[in-house]
């Protein structure tokens, strides 16, 4: 688990795209986020107090977090001055990127010194079980994706928050690195001994209320065929009571795969469904989440009207519109 | 590469059950198992000639190959007494054993002195690239079964050896530890880092001569929820032009999973398909392989008639009966 709240680390990111971690932590953890620390050259900015370590400290800051990708995969010198600096002054330092923290001697020695942590969040720090199949209390909502980096990540967040200002219970469970280090704990899924991976969704959504919601980050998706089998993986080890169908209309083909194309939401459904019945035979879809960033308001309203119209189920961009009738929807579980 | 032929160690297999690997790469490698070293307490019995560390390296023998399970998951003392013996008189040794020879001091040190190599199949030695889905050249046939265990690698080795003694192109691509010690090659895909899984199928079946078949070995099954993302990435990584649906028709339920059934072969033929065609349009379900050692005669050729006249595919043992006809079944790609 990794302490909040947090002072948003942006380096010398180059551009707005470079720091979209950093964004999405402050989208979805603003009351974690109290400051970014900016060094020289960078040109991201995610409108937080801009702060020097000592003063980061001072505002409670626990962890700096790398919220940037490193250029070349190297932690340059001038990040560890600053890493060093943070482990010093009393902060634990957490980091999705490729290279790790653990990985750097001058920040282990540093952590080390100080009694201080270093989470890298890329690579599993447990063994996780092989996957049991029980039937596990409590519910579970799972977003599966036409294509990899549709918005899944965000559909699970939006519904999360939604479900907890209505009251009900429920739990966002990160998959990924960023989700890892929007809510501070999850199961880095991608970096999962092929054997475990099941096993380590079992794990990451165990018994439950039975009133009690876990929205189960999405990976991947069973038409990538670069990534199907971490998807499929959640779909047996999520056991989902709940499909959302993800979608992002204006992809020319599949994320990294120039030859493949996108299947249609009817064909991503008549596939999932069946094979989410294996482990859950009362699965149901029940909603479509719709990432229409590259598109007008116009636009937006007039693709999600027709898609309601030929699937027979609420469509929504949950962080366009709000996530309130994906969630209605579970209702109907 | 492992190096053959080798010297298989049977150790104090308390039953033929222990030695199932050596009676693999017996069964399959008859020209390559030179002979068979018993200790004290041993009751496996390959019919091989006994023999001695000195007399085995004196035959030839290039490999020791661990082909017992060890008990309690420890390699013990007397074992090692051998090992090191086998390493002093010039052999190799090979090992899918969770327990790495790599993590015994004194072998390394053995392996060291003299100059040979360790083989751990059980983990990858090299890091495989993510999935490009690019269309390889060559023909690829891959078993997927309706469980674990129900004779994809039997099926996929027996069509192999039809197939080169008819004089065409044919590579058996082993995915699991018996089958990489039966071949001295492969991937150990369910100790594959997720995201690399498919990656790693397509690195073991490259482009190949157009007439040229790679049988994959299959590995768990996508109705088995602890295991049904490793087979994903067969499926999409392999890009099979061929698939050939595998059963076990006594088992009474889900491998380890006793609240879960077997599909039928109607399911597991309607549910593969259209993930394989994914990532080849072109793929055919061509024959289906059903392991009878738990049937009689009569009782396997009234099986294997019903499910042929029910399914309208080629319908073997290929263990009880040879492979030709799915080899024959090939044809039709």
């Amino acid at each position: 688990m990794i302490e909040t709240p947090y002072l948003l680390f942006l380096g010398d990111a180059p551009d707005a795209l470079a720091a979209k971690v950093a964004q999405g932590i402050k989208d979805w953890r603003p009351e974690a986020s109290l400051g970014q620390y900016r060094m020289d050259g960078c040109n991201a900015d995610m409108g937080l107090p801009d702060m020097t370590i000592l003063q980061a400290v001072d505002a409670g800051c626990k962890t700096l977090v790398i919220g940037v990708a490193n250029r070349g995969g190297v932690i340059s010198d001038a990040w560890k001055t600053v890493l060093v600096e943070a482990l010093d002054a009393g902060m634990d330092i957490a980091s999705g990127l490729h290279n790790l923290l653990g990985e750097e001697s001058i920040l282990v020695q540093a952590a080390e010194r100080n009694g201080k942590t270093l989470h890298d969040v890329r690579i599993p720090t447990i063994e996780y079980p092989i996957a049991n199949g029980k039937k596990r209390s409590g519910k579970r909502c799972l977003a599966v994706g036409t294509d990899c980096s549709v918005g899944k990540m965000y559909t699970g967040i939006a519904m999360e928050r939604e479900m907890v200002d209505r009251g009900m219970k429920a739990t966002f469970r990160a998959t990924g690195q960023t989700g890892i280090l929007i809510t501070g704990d999850g199961v880095p899924l991608d970096a999962v001994i092929a054997d475990f991976m099941a096993g380590s969704v079992e794990y990451l959504t165990p018994d439950n209320d039975d009133d009690h919601w876990d929205l189960i980050e999405g990976q991947g998706s069973l038409f990538h065929v670069s990534y199907s089998g971490v998807t499929m993986a959640l779909v047996h080890g999520g056991q989902p009571d709940a499909l959302i169908l993800s979608h992002e209309p204006t992809r020319k083909h599949m994320r990294g795969l120039p030859e493949y194309q996108q299947p249609t939401l009817q064909q991503l459904r008549d596939t999932a469904l069946p094979l989410a019945k294996v482990g859950n035979p009362n699965c149901k879809v029940v909603g479509i989440s719709v990432n229409t960033q590259h598109m007008s308001e116009d636009e937006a309203n007039a693709y999600l009207a027709k898609v309601e119209a030929e699937m027979g189920l609420p469509t929504v961009d949950p962080f366009r519109h709000g996530a309130g009738r994906l969630v209605d929807a579970l209702a109907t579980i």
